[in-house]
């Protein structure tokens, strides 16, 4: 541990920022002036911002499933924090090559499952603030900071104290046996995509599957959206790595009227 | 035609991206994120996201009046693709002194008139691909990929085969007499001004038009929206170059219930 | 002042961008164009696209409580623009280490309070616009070009005359006696969060504090939003620097159907 912050081989400049600040203020903008006041040439880039407002689920997903197409050295910054201001603590995790910043409220409770790996210490540290944060804006006078000096020097350990066990949320039910995978829709997307829990390797290209969700059968898994006819519902591997049920150029949400944790099932022939 | 990728004199760091992934998902944050793995000193800038859903034409019509703006040597990379996973190609252009990267499915129409000398190439080389592309998603597997190199690289002869017909849809009407113009609508912006496919070339100075839109006539054209009363129609010599209906602090496509392919006529005295 | 533009010690290549261009069409992307074909090496930050349409006081606020969290020598360039191609001026401003750029509307009116020393020019040089500059897209081609030479350059004096007296807007009625004080809501965020004009400052922490809005009484100030129950009304010390009246994970504004304006007293006992 080294006793002030040195200038590292910096792996990468790039910082990503998930928060659900949506777009008509400028609350984004403000972390953005933050970070580069500190690391001028940081690499800001927008993961999303519109994530549904207090939803520490989804932006959960949007985080796992995104990640890891950034650069090795990526600081992801992530500020969905229904609980500003109250007890509750902020984390930081050193992780496959990456950093990940923000409030340890479940927000990061995907990735705790993918690597073996992992360091996590709370953010305590009040000299890489804002001086006299608010209350109620810590993604601007903690979160920003904090990423903005995690991604120009070597301040991992000098944080604050190691967390052992994070805050998660439960995950949603997910069982295979030999004939038959249990899960549940774990995201909907902008185009009404419902992406489940279960991953598509558990799907081999070998066996015939019938998928069942609410009182429809799906026989086979289609290559692409457009291998049925328009409007029709369909099930693919999905390019985030989880099954996906979908409705060619329609919502397969409004199709089924489906939320989050509707359950269905696979079974093998 | 180089061997390999050789670092030529980069003109530009610049990638613009324009989807209609919203700003909802993550989407496009792993676009970014890929091309910042390929190329870390690219200059990322989101030209839109919102393009209705599956609009083509909408898209088409953006990047025709956008590209120009960017620098010498920007890769415009539009991800427009109702039929990823289907058989529709991919494609490159160079032209004008910029790249353009996207599905072969029409979103390039407009380009086509501008230069006279233009090279179209389909992308099929695997090399410039993430590994094991999806079927669902090739704006982050190919496009994303493809874009950050040739931003980098003089890698565009490589990519894949010449494109001699590139697909394209059914150009809105368009004609001219000498004391009548006949276009339509082929644009629709949030402020609900309508643009019309007729160059403001074609409208001079020095003469007396009335346009008819609907059964709404306009005398003249004004120089800027402010010029008649709020609440007022007008028409305008649009600053994308093309002939515009508006109305002063209101929607014109409220005012006229107009939609995409209205035709209009301009008559001289 | 120079006679020819010089490089000068650059503070800060960061150029914001706060309009009511909103997310659907592609100009806040052309803006962008046009700024790094000047300026390649500039960071373009979005500080918000989606302020009211021609809602020029929001645009004016969002600016006061962002402006100062970006590095010295930021240009902010602002396009909420209603007269735009009327007999409006344009006007840059060199204050408190930073320049903004923008129409003389009113949208720089929360700033003229903020510093003592500040200068302000009218933007009439044309040499630093787009050549044959449009009427209806000042953003694009005044705006956005002065702001890239601004942060590349020593320019300022060049743009034009001193501005004596800038347009500014009405502000909101705000005064206080020994046990009183009267302010009005001038910002509502996304968050349906009512924001004040009464200063944090002119709060103690030391004395006992009873907020009337509307019918509604809020006894003293809360530490956060989560410092009561979910749905109950609150008064905190916001982090932009002004009282806040929140809703614990709901919308104050939909609570007391508020809107701009709306009064309030504060009294201490």
């Amino acid at each position: 541990m080294k006793k002030t912050p040195q200038k590292t081989k910096r792996l990468s400049k790039t910082i990503s920022l998930l928060t659900d600040f949506g777009a008509t203020d400028a609350y984004v903008g403000m972390l953005k002036g933050v970070i580069k006041s500190i690391s001028p040439d940081s690499d800001i880039v927008d993961l999303c911002h519109c994530v549904a407002f207090h939803d520490i689920k989804a932006a959960a997903f949007q985080l796992r499933i995104s990640y890891a197409y950034f650069p090795q050295g990526t600081v992801h910054c992530v500020v969905v924090d229904p609980g500003v201001g109250s007890s509750r603590s902020s984390i930081v995790i050193r992780m496959d090559g990456y950093y990940f910043v923000g409030p340890d409220n479940g927000v990061f409770t995907y990735l705790y499952g993918v690597a073996e790996k992992k360091e996590i210490r709370y953010i305590e540290n009040k000299k890489f603030f804002l001086k006299t944060p608010s209350t109620t804006f810590h993604g601007r006078d903690v979160f920003a900071p904090v990423s903005a000096y995690l991604s120009s020097a070597n301040i991992f350990c000098r944080l604050g104290p190691e967390c052992i066990e994070p805050v998660t949320f439960n995950l949603a039910p997910l069982e295979r046996t030999q004939t038959r995978i249990s899960g549940a829709v774990i995201y909907i997307d902008t185009f009404g995509n419902l992406i489940t829990n279960i991953p598509v390797a558990w799907v081999s290209s070998r066996k015939i599957y019938t998928v069942k969700i609410k009182n429809h059968r799906i026989h086979g898994f289609s290559r692409s959206y457009g291998s049925v006819p328009i409007g029709s519902l369909l099930a693919v591997k999905g390019s985030s790595g989880f099954v996906e049920i979908a409705c060619h150029q329609r919502s397969a949400q409004k199709y089924l009227n489906a939320e989050y944790g509707q359950p269905l099932t696979i079974s093998m022939q």
